[in-house]
């Protein structure tokens, strides 16, 4: 496509937007804690794909200052989702498509509401990376990014034009993808593991393999993986009945972890439980369904991400 | 009715005990840790209803050393009831009455199947007190207890002689009682509080106060109450539509306090999560009505009670 923005430059933004530049596309960081040290150092990528320093990158602590892009990128926590009406116009020329490579659902949807006139992307990064250090990204395993079209009303779109070549620069850029044919779907999907791991990650004090290891978490992690594909249900997107199988397997497999969420919570972060749980929750409830236990997941969490803050603040 | 035996002589068990010994009724004590301290020094009694000391108490550590008593008295933590099988035998004769001043659901089913030829009562005591040293015990607030009498399958007594007699006693040492008609309605009634307050208490690491206050956990509080209700519904019992909101009321005014569970959760010791919330659970299952909710609940907290002990060992 040609020039990218990436709007907030942690782990998933530094990971990808360095891959990007590495293979020869223009890309434009917007940074703030971290400013100064990659303005004058740059990134560094440690990564279980081969490590690669960028010594020098284009860093910016201000969007205003940021030349328009013809794909940018959106890296923040959905937390701050609510500063992407300012962030994004100085970014955005009349073809800019904009991509927002974040959990949870509904975000879209709110954001083709403030710029109806650009093409809009949801991607999904199924990546462990960390932030280390100031410009300082350690990626541990995977790093595939599964990108759909949103169309009004999560439409399914099929696999589009713009799709296919954001598809091209990335698999340039030597990032595996893969494109998603219906946007809504390919968000549920993902919500069958986010919903239970996060949550309960953060409810129950737990890693992942404890959670697995307990035979009643155990069994909570199913309940809740059947509601999710119930909320799926409720906008006609059927999901495989393996998929819970599926995933189940695989974090059975997975080296234990901290969930996204959980890490926001022990770093007395804001939790990004609107877009994981609560979007979801109302999603569903607005056609009729009831999730009960997402809705119990949702009350729990909410109740915490605020004595968390409470206690920092 | 006559001689008492108290089994459990923490802050129930001891201050009712001590309330019956006062009023000039032979009361024997079962105690473990406090044995050698209580028997030296007996009981004192820090009431917000007037302090009293009982230099010499009849204190024991081992049921074989006891007399028959015309009523025992369980105070022990329903986690501990396992144990009834063995210590009870020595402490009957023929006509003797167990009353299981316990919270929860469903233990005089499984006492009177070991044994069969005594009536059995279940008591609810509605108290704030704690054990603040080695006999020494700090009552704050309320003392009323509600007994019933139990009959097979729970089905309802009305006020029978025995609950009459019992009743006459507790009356007779000044501590304020109803009888109950219907045993079962009674646990549930008591379940409507104990349920979502003790649960979430060790879930969110909360006061009651901090539950009241929080929107979402005051809304799951409500949507628990109400399960309860459609658990005692399952079994034909109607609580009235007006209890739910009393309790919020009640609760509201209330000093903030830590449920006895998550004082237990605290202190490490295991929690009476298969009472309050398992045997309900099951109870309601068996006939037929699933109760997701409090399903979630009893997972998270099978999951905690676990990890507790397990750190704590």
């Amino acid at each position: 496509m040609g020039s990218y923005a990436i709007i907030g430059t942690g782990a998933v933004g530094g990971y990808y937007g360095a891959c990007l530049q590495r293979a020869g596309f223009p890309v434009h960081f917007l940074l703030r804690s971290d400013y100064e040290q990659v303005k004058q150092q740059g990134l560094t990528i440690e990564s279980v794909y081969g490590d690669f320093t960028l010594p020098q990158v284009k860093a910016y602590n201000a969007t205003s200052q940021m030349p328009p892009c013809d794909v940018v990128l959106v890296t923040l926590k959905t937390t701050q989702n609510y500063q992407l009406s300012e962030l994004l116009p100085p970014l955005l020329h009349e073809n800019s498509v904009i991509i927002l490579l974040q959990n949870g659902l509904g975000f879209e949807a709110e954001l083709a509401q403030s710029f109806p006139k650009h093409k809009i992307l949801g991607g999904l990064a199924f990546i462990c990376a960390n932030k280390v250090g100031a410009g300082q990204i350690r990626h541990l395993d995977y790093q595939k990014i599964k990108f759909a079209e949103y169309a009004y009303q999560y439409a399914a779109t099929g696999v589009t034009e713009t799709l296919k070549q954001v598809g091209e620069d990335f698999k340039t850029a030597q990032i595996e993808i893969e494109l998603g044919a219906d946007l809504l779907l390919t968000r549920w999907e993902k919500l069958v593991w986010n919903i239970p791991y996060n949550g309960l990650s953060v409810v129950l004090d737990a890693k992942t393999n404890e959670i697995m290891a307990n035979p009643w978490s155990r069994q909570l992690v199913e309940a809740l993986m059947e509601e999710v594909v119930l909320g799926a249900k409720s906008s006609g997107r059927l999901l495989d009945d393996s998929l819970i199988q599926t995933m189940l397997d695989h974090t059975d497999k997975m080296t234990p972890y901290f969930t996204s969420m959980k890490l926001d919570y022990n770093g007395k972060r804001p939790l990004e439980v609107e877009g994981i749980v609560g979007n979801p929750l109302r999603f569903a409830h607005g056609l009729g369904v009831e999730l009960p236990r997402i809705e119990m997941l949702y009350q729990q969490l909410k109740y915490l991400d605020y004595h968390n803050a409470v206690i920092s603040h």
